[in-house]
């Protein structure tokens, strides 16, 4: 096995795969990355048993020979030391050779890496087939079916499904549902599919195939009973499914409101971010008072004192009303909705309220407040 | 008390005091910063013990009002509170009252923050007084002074000594001295002064002096028993001074050498950047081989395997030498050095080196090898 490739192209597929091996892996085995070589190109693999990447370096694109004189072959690199080595060379070009079956020659014209290598069967076998439902999905949909919801999923080690993204087909729309328990956010894009399916995806799964993302227009998936498979333009991203019924979450999204304040989503974050400065008694804790001709944010701590603040920018309509909530979850659930006004909407002091896009309610965040005292 | 003022200057006052109580406090009246107004400025105060910062923000500034309407006062307020305050408010000017002693009213058009406050009189007595021996550097030299010797000094709890800058006056020269034991900096200036003196002030405390650097053209420095005192253009830092002698390091530099190494810093440090990837077994230990024909840096690691690279620009003289050493303390010299070309001179294998300009020799970096296997 021997090739010579352009190290830029090296160090992107390596930093490609080797990011999800980076922690501790409890099979040390995992700490390598497996290359592959074919007459074609050259194929890098990491696995952190719970997802798979293959990263895909082809010998010519656009024209360009990114991989010369090669004799396939493959073999187990520790990830972190490659990455580090192509990393820091500062050369155009590095030689890569096997010379015996337990040493790999990295080399450019100052420097030679004499490093240990593993056979490549001691690696796990991987299923990178594309079978099963397929999704297509253009890449602006499917970065905002994750980052709308991705963020609401649980990062405790509680129930393993809270920690993942629901994806749901009822045959005419496809849902991304994620929770936490305390708040939730849900995507529904319109796609029509012959099967109905209900999956479970953990979080850090899909945040990292939107961190993969290149210059793909599309991404195709492809689930089946055992894994999901994200299709990208140079690497190929495979996921455990996690098992267990999601929540039933279609009846905790009200439909219909009685109080519905909209803002300005970037006075409203401002707003919030410096009145929470002063809720150090109750963790990141705001009062939202409502009435059609104010609105204000307060916080108040015994130790350190009180703040308030009036919105300038508002339409409210309801009676008076007074609500309480975290504010990282109102700030995400804003942030992630992109959109200058977002419109709150609420049933009472205590209830779930939803905030959503002004200009359409494709996604919806919903939030449990707290008490308010 | 209260006052109005220029929101920009007023949080370059406070990050400039707070930053040096934002640790742990064993005193919790330390967690406050003191603001003294005064019919013509705002001064803010701030301890740690070991080293007190006061700001000055003048009412006028270069025919610029910074503060206005002011009526005089003092009071202590807690530094990270006003500092995240002041931070955030969005408009130019901000006022502060002093409504009962026990609350500051700091307020915009939007906003309004009622902050707890407690008595100035609570504070330690600190002493800004400019008394003692005074050396004018510029700003320039003092830099260098610093920053070209304070990262050698030790960062663990040993002997305290270690930890700090040692400064010297033998009536001709100024030395600036740290040592770790294990390394050594020294910068010597040519400045007459009429006494002898050696001063041990903790590396931290000069530190925070070259960070606080605003656009000084000159720094004085007054020195007495008890403290010394770095005047700054808005600031006066003081510090305490550290009691015990300082190791006699002037006979452990040598002042010959048998064999000599000139190299282009830049390509060095590339080279020890790239080939300590590899020194996993001895933590960032490479070797250097060199005779008249070659440099050679390599590195070797029975788990990983071994490294190797030639250096291209060098000029060396002597018999053939191996020498060892961490890579972080020769990079940290020959960094200090701000030097495109540096020279390091050896007496022997297992003796320490020093690395220093091309150019000149005011500064000097001393390093102990370790032993070549």
């Amino acid at each position: 096995m021997k090739f010579t490739i352009v190290r830029e192209e090296f160090l992107k597929g390596l930093l490609n795969t080797s990011k999800i091996i980076l922690g501790k892996n409890s099979d040390p085995i995992l700490n390598n990355v497996r290359l592959d070589l074919f007459e074609d190109r050259l194929e890098i693999v990491a696995t952190n048993g719970e997802m798979s990447i293959k990263s895909i370096i082809l010998k010519y694109k656009d024209d360009k020979t990114l991989i010369r004189d090669l004799v396939p072959g493959s073999i187990l690199i520790n990830a972190r030391m490659i990455t580090e080595i192509i990393r820091k060379l500062d050369s155009d070009e590095v030689n890569f050779v096997i010379e015996d079956s337990s040493t790999a020659k990295i080399q450019t014209l100052k420097s030679t890496f004499n490093l240990n290598v593993i056979k490549a069967s001691e690696y796990r076998e991987l299923d990178f087939d594309e079978n099963g439902e397929k999704i297509t999905l253009s890449r602006n949909e499917f970065t905002n079916c994750i980052s709308q919801t991705s963020f609401s999923a649980s990062n405790k080690d509680n129930r393993p499904v809270l920690q993942c993204v629901n994806i749901e087909s009822d045959t005419k729309n496809i849902s991304f549902t994620a929770t936490d328990g305390a708040r939730l956010g849900r995507r529904i894009v319109e796609l029509p599919l012959e099967n109905r399916f209900s999956i479970n995806v953990p979080a850090k799964s899909v945040n990292e195939v939107v961190k993969s993302l290149n210059n793909e227009k599309e991404i195709e998936i492809f689930i089946n009973e055992k894994k999901v498979l994200f299709k990208l333009e140079d690497s190929i991203i495979t996921s455990t499914i996690v098992a267990g019924d999601y929540p039933n979450t279609k009846n905790i999204i009200p439909h219909n409101y009685f109080y519905r304040l909209e803002v300005n989503s970037n006075e409203f974050l401002k707003t919030l971010d410096r009145i929470v400065i002063f809720s150090i008694d109750r963790e990141n804790i705001v009062k939202l008072t409502m009435n059609e001709d104010e609105v204000n944010v307060s916080s108040r701590s015994q130790q350190v004192g009180d703040a308030k603040e009036s919105l300038q920018l508002f339409k409210y309509s309801g009676d008076r009303l007074q609500i309480s909530f975290n504010v990282d979850y109102v700030s995400n659930a804003i942030r992630a909705l992109k959109s200058d006004d977002v419109v709150l909407s609420f049933l009472g002091e205590m209830k779930p309220f939803t905030i959503t896009r002004k200009a359409d309610d494709k996604v919806i965040q919903l939030i449990t407040p707290v008490r308010t005292y």
